[in-house]
């Protein structure tokens, strides 16, 4: 039997440097527990619609902002099954870019694979070479920030690469949303989405994702697109006030709407993303003395999740292991480097000092080997 | 500026015989605002499992239960891009009846319909001659409990109708899963889904189904079935003690969990049909009483809505505006009958006092006219 009440007693006690669902501010936990709403009342309509435009405000777009009752995934699935035709290229750094494809391959569109050796970035040059060799590529699909081993790419000029090719642009931006700058608009990303439960703060279950007029217009035209994920079921309901087709994570936009509001309270977007670039570099520091080194190419290291190399000889998993009893939880390593690394996010309620002590038992657990 | 706060204290005074998100339990709500758990880790596979263990034992299955990161709606089109390859076969009574027959068609699936007059109940005796006289449809939709029309379909007689013609079937149980009893295993259901905030009184966010063996073995030949809402992907990951392949809404299963183990305890889930059946006759006298009829056809009665005939000349959103100033949040009618009808759902946490006081208020409103 399990005893939610324990097991939730002994996650209050632990330290959370997670990489799935994050710790979640106090005050989100609380508009967590709020007796629910009709979807169909103006109460609920005055929520949804004030955290549309706090989200155009944090993403710098003008664009529609639909409220997913999936996750971040279900974006994904969406991207392909509303504006692409035939044939796309996935850009791949990691395992949620392989998910990219493998979402595309499954939903009948054909692929091109762009895959440079693991820890190394997408370059500008290189998209721009493969958009040159595979001109019937109609959309690219990035990983903003590969969470599997802690990487960021330079997405800027890589959704410049693409969109001067006229291609259109798919952002998974699930582990960066929030916790570095994203500039919809003005880019130009056709649709970039995320989730709830990494940068902002937030229980996972809802989907954020931006849309541009022309994925809402390619969706027009498209068939077989399904219903749940359908874009233009979704801006016909946003546009009318109605709100969403389908019943929202009311909870999880709550919370969402709480984070949103705490964030421009204490300082507005750029003192967030100042935040987590803060908190990642002390951990950085802290790797360092400890004598560590990070995974990804120097310069592409992600501001929201430290992808470590375990010292030779030592399972990542068993770092893992050691912190969770010491009462802090890490995430082991994902994917082909599970077992070689172990990560630290630092997405979500973390404090400073968390952040002292995490380091300082880490360097027991490290010296213990 | 939306103030969730007064919002919520709106909502906490308000008794809510909603039939969206409905009324959730105090304990739910609790459970809601825990800290987060990492979905990888020991604790919540003993959530999720048990959460499942437990779902099975109340709807009588062995069967594989998914819980998806979506709505109800989500399943629906699931079984569609599992199961169905080329034909399917929609039983119709309302919105959510014809919802599925876009969902079916909008994934390039055909269809044909059985839809009675509105208020009119699926009988096995036309399910059948349809069946006979389209041999080429491989599935059926039905809806068991059509929620904008407050009817209840026979289920049991009408999946038996389905089987002995050799159909798949597949049952939208979103308002009546919780609320009355559906024996999955032993009437022969292929996929019966539902959504959180309907019977088990917990927030929207997260949908649960049932899949068959048989869907389970259709969906692995299926081509061209998407990637979110494969039931072979889902099954992979249960089967292998993973979870699920995408984040799940945690605080929902955890308040889903809470709600399962409330009504073990109280005497078991024949304890809380009972409870609705109850509930649902003590305000369906009370509106006898007050003079006013109920929408469907004798005898169809839905155990967890009913359907109000709104008094001649009289707007049945008007009764719905007027209640709520006297702070009893109904529902509105829904669809083709929305200003004929009203609504009043009891469904999730309303206590025997909070019906007295609302069907008093709601005799004061009708003579009000």
């Amino acid at each position: 039997m399990c005893e939610i009440d324990v097991v939730s007693m002994w996650y209050a006690k632990l330290k959370l440097f997670t990489v799935g669902p994050v710790a979640c501010y106090p005050e989100v936990l609380e508009a967590m527990g709020h007796q629910m709403y009709s979807h169909r009342s103006k109460e609920y309509f005055s929520l949804h619609y004030e955290t549309i435009r706090l989200l155009q405000d944090f993403l710098s777009t003008k664009k529609e902002i639909f409220l997913f009752s999936s996750t971040g995934t279900g974006f994904m699935e969406a991207s392909v099954r509303n504006c692409v035709r035939k044939k796309m290229l996935c850009c791949i750094n990691g395992s949620f870019g392989e998910r990219f494809a493998e979402v595309a391959e499954s939903n009948g569109v054909a692929i091109e694979k762009l895959q440079p050796p693991l820890g190394q970035p997408i370059l500008p040059a290189d998209l721009d070479q493969m958009l040159m060799e595979h001109p019937d590529v109609e959309a690219v699909a990035l990983t903003h920030n590969e969470t599997s081993i802690g990487l960021i790419n330079p997405l800027r000029e890589l959704v410049a690469t693409a969109k001067k090719r006229g291609k259109l642009v798919f952002v998974d931006a699930v582990s960066s949303m929030g916790g570095t700058e994203i500039n919809v608009d003005e880019w130009g990303i056709d649709v970039c989405f995320s989730s709830s439960q990494k940068c902002f703060g937030v229980p996972p279950g809802l989907g954020i994702g931006s849309v541009s007029d022309e994925a809402l217009s390619l969706s027009e035209t498209a068939s077989n697109k399904g219903w749940y994920f359908n874009f233009k079921v979704w801006e016909e309901d946003q546009k009318k006030g109605r709100g969403t087709p389908v019943t929202p994570a009311i909870p999880q936009i709550a919370g969402l709407n709480t984070a949103l509001k705490m964030i421009e309270k204490k300082g507005g977007k750029n003192w967030y993303f100042g935040l987590y670039k803060e908190r990642n570099l002390k951990i950085r520091h802290g790797l360092e003395k400890i004598g560590l080194s990070t995974f990804p190419r120097e310069g592409y290291e992600s501001p929201t999740v430290n992808c470590i190399n375990a010292p030779e000889g030592v399972d990542g998993s068993a770092i893992y292991q050691k912190m969770r009893e010491k009462e802090f939880e890490l995430a082991e390593g994902y994917g082909s480097v599970k077992k070689k690394t172990f990560r630290i996010g630092n997405m979500g309620y973390i404090e400073n000092q968390d952040i002292d002590m995490m380091l300082e038992a880490l360097s027991d657990v490290i010296s213990s080997f």
